[in-house]
């Protein structure tokens, strides 16, 4: 889908522990860094839609496993992919794209490395009615 | 300990699931940004020592318990803190200290947000006999 970029990132294990890559200011779909936060999603929780006019996101998924729908409400196109370590990859999202997710796992958190601070002057909200997705 | 800034972070609980923060440009100890990469580390294994001379660290600990030991080794001065969800803080390492941190929870993860690029020739590594400290 055009502004929705999906980067696979690095693995790296170890016996004491595994390095796991999460984006380089070099890397495609790096806007600059505004913030980094997480958000975790309970388990059959959705979160969202939310659209960001300026924001760049770029999502990853180190712990458990989210569902992210990508929205384009001029195309009224649909994207969706499930990301975890099992499918680790980042996932970037450029403005004006609706995104929302849903827990998988048991117990699960992305990173957001957005390209801005969070404003809640560019950031709208919708209910889920307002863009109807079939979940299941 | 200088060079070592402690920040607070906020956590922000909703039915759904929390947001935990952890950093924003506009922070204190922000350097710029180079890359960010998780590393896990296992129960009551250690990472370490390990010295940047070029790169700030920002460590965040979204997952388990992860005990910090920074050495300082021009006044010998050791700083320990242990992170966690419940000690919820952002630890800003300065160039040109010593860092080693071991696991103390069952999964245990922590977020790097360093301030350039992964490049080994500003890193150095020292066995654990190289600096003398009780882990106990």
């Amino acid at each position: 889908m055009d502004g929705v970029i999906l980067t696979p990132l690095k693995q790296i294990h170890s016996p004491k522990g595994d390095i796991f890559h999460a984006m380089k200011k070099s890397d495609e779909g790096f806007d600059g860094f505004g913030e980094a936060y997480f958000s975790t999603v309970n388990k059959d929780d959705i979160k969202g839609w939310k659209k960001h006019t300026r924001m760049t996101l770029n999502l990853v998924v180190p712990i458990g496993t989210i569902e992210f729908v990508i929205y384009n409400e001029i195309t009224k196109e649909f994207f969706n992919i499930e990301l975890s370590q099992d499918n680790y990859q980042r996932i970037t999202v450029k403005p004006d794209l609706w995104v929302a997710f849903r827990g998988i796992g048991e117990y699960n958190m992305l990173l957001n490395l957005a390209s801005i601070e969070h404003d809640p002057s560019e950031a709208a909200n919708v209910e889920f009615l307002g863009i109807k997705y079939d979940w299941n």
